[in-house]
C-alpha cells in the first residue's frame, strides 16, 4: 500500500494553500511513496533553487529512519555526529529539521511521506500536516 | 525568465493526457526551470521505482548541453566516452536518450526543459513535446 | 504489499538450494521489498568479496526501469551509453546482466525482486527464478 | 579466518530471537566478514527503509578502525570531526554509536563484525552481544 498520484496531487495542493493562507514564503512540497520514491512535487515562483532537494532530504530522512523529521532534528541535538553519519551511509538524503512528516492511513500503515521547505521549519512542517490531513490521512511529525 | 509553476502544472497535465490518450505505460513528467531546477513532477501509479531519476536526467542533460536529449543520443553513438565523461563530470544528471526536451518561448528564449520516462523514448518524447506545445511553447527535442 | 521476511527466507535457502543441486559455485542472494530496500542476503563461503554488491545491484536495477536484469542487458547491447547513464543517474545500483529478477504475486503485482550473483548470469538467473517459484510467486526475468 | 555462512545466520536468527524476548521494535541484523563484506543480514517487517545501512554501517565502522562503534561514539563526543572526515574518506559507512560490535574467536583472532539498527543503540548492542555469544563467539562492543 502506498500513496497514488491522485493523493499525493491533493497533498501537494492542500499544503500549498495552506500556505497561501497563512502567507507564508513560497513553498515546495514533495511527496514520496513508502519506498521513497517521488510520486508528486511542486516548487511555488520564487523559491530557491535547491528548495526541492531540501524538502525530499526530509522526506527520505523520515523514512530511512521511520521517523518524522522532527525527530530527527531532536537526535540531532543530541547526536550530531549520528545523524551525519546516517547521512553520509544513505547516501545524502537526510535533512534533520521539522518538514519531513511520515503519512499512514487510519490502520497506521505507513503509506509514504511528505517533505516542505521554503518557510520556518516549524511552517513548513504545518503546511506538511495541513495538506496530509486534507487528505483524510494522518500525519507523523516526530 | 523561466516556466513558472502554472505553466508546469500545464505541461504536466497535457504530456500525462497524450499519454493516456495514446495509451502509453505509466509516464513520470519532470519540468525543469532554465536554472535545472525543478519546477513540477509527477509519477503515475505503476511506474517503476526510479522513473523520477530517469526522467529528470533527461532534462537535466537537455539543459547542461543546450540540446534536446535526441542529440545527445547521436553523441552517444558517434562518441560514446564524451558522454560519458559528461555524464561523470556533471554529477550523473545526463540521460542521452530522447525525452529531454528544451522549453522556449515564441521568440526563442530558453525557458527550461522537460523529461518524460516509462515508454519508449520516441513515445516519450512524444508526450513531452505534447505538454510543451498544449501550454503555447516551442519543443526542441533535439 | 512487499516481500516479507519469511517469505525472504524461503527464496534465499530455495535459490541457494537450487545451486548446490546444480552444482553452481558459491552463490550470493539478495532479495529486496518492492522500495529496493533489502529484506534479506546471504553470501555462500568462497564467494568473492563484492558478490553483495553485484547481486543487490542486479535486483536493484530491475526494480528501478520496472524489467528483469535480462532486458537491461539487451538493452545495454543496443544502448550501452543508456544503460551507463542510467547507472549515474540512480547512484550505481543497476547491473545490467541476467540474474535480477522481479517477484509478483499471483495477481500481478510487483513485490521485490531478487539478484543473485557467483555463477554464470544465465545460471545466476536460474537460481533467483528457482527460489522465487518456490516461495509460490511469479518470477519475472526480463 | 572468517565467519563462515553458518554460523553467521546462527548469529541473525539468535539476534532477533533476542530482540523478539525483550519485546525490541523490529530489528535489521548484518553479519560481515573480517573483510568488512556481507555474509548475511536479515531486516524485520516493519522495519523503516535504510535500517540496513545503518546496520552495515555500525559493523562496517567497527571494522574500519578496530573498535566496537561504542568506541567510535566516544570518539566523536570528543572529536566529532575525527569521525566526519573518517566518515567521509571511508566512503560513507561509519555510523559512530553502539551496536557495531567485533567479533573475536576464543583466542581472540578478529573473524567480522555484527550490526544492528532499529531499537535503541544499548539494546541493539545488546541484540549483537547476544547473537554473537549464541554461536560461541567473543562479542568486543568497544
Amino acid at each position: 500500500m502506498t500513496i497514488d498520484l491522485q493523493t499525493a496531487r491533493t497533498i501537494v495542493a492542500e499544503a500549498l494553500a495552506a500556505g497561501r493562507a497563512k502567507g507564508f514564503k513560497p513553498l515546495t512540497v514533495v511527496v514520496l511513496d513508502a519506498g521513497g520514491h517521488l510520486v508528486a512535487a511542486e516548487r511555488e515562483d520564487g523559491a530557491s533553487n535547491k528548495r526541492f532537494e531540501i524538502a525530499s532530504g526530509k522526506a527520505q530522512g523520515a523514512l530511512a529512519l521511520g521517523l518524522g523529521s522532527r525527530a530527527l532534528m531532536a537526535r540531532a541535538e543530541q547526536q550530531p555526529y549520528f545523524i551525519a553519519a546516517a547521512t553520509a551511509a544513505v547516501g545524502g538524503s537526510l535533512i534533520p529539521v521539522p518538514g519531513g512528516v511520515l503519512v499512514r492511513n487510519e490502520g497506521g500503515t505507513l503509506l509514504g511521506a511528505v517533505g516542505v521547505s521554503g518557510e520556518t521549519s516549524d511552517n513548513d512542517e504545518a503546511a506538511a500536516v495541513a495538506g496530509i490531513e486534507a487528505a483524510g490521512l494522518q500525519a507523523q511529525p516526530d
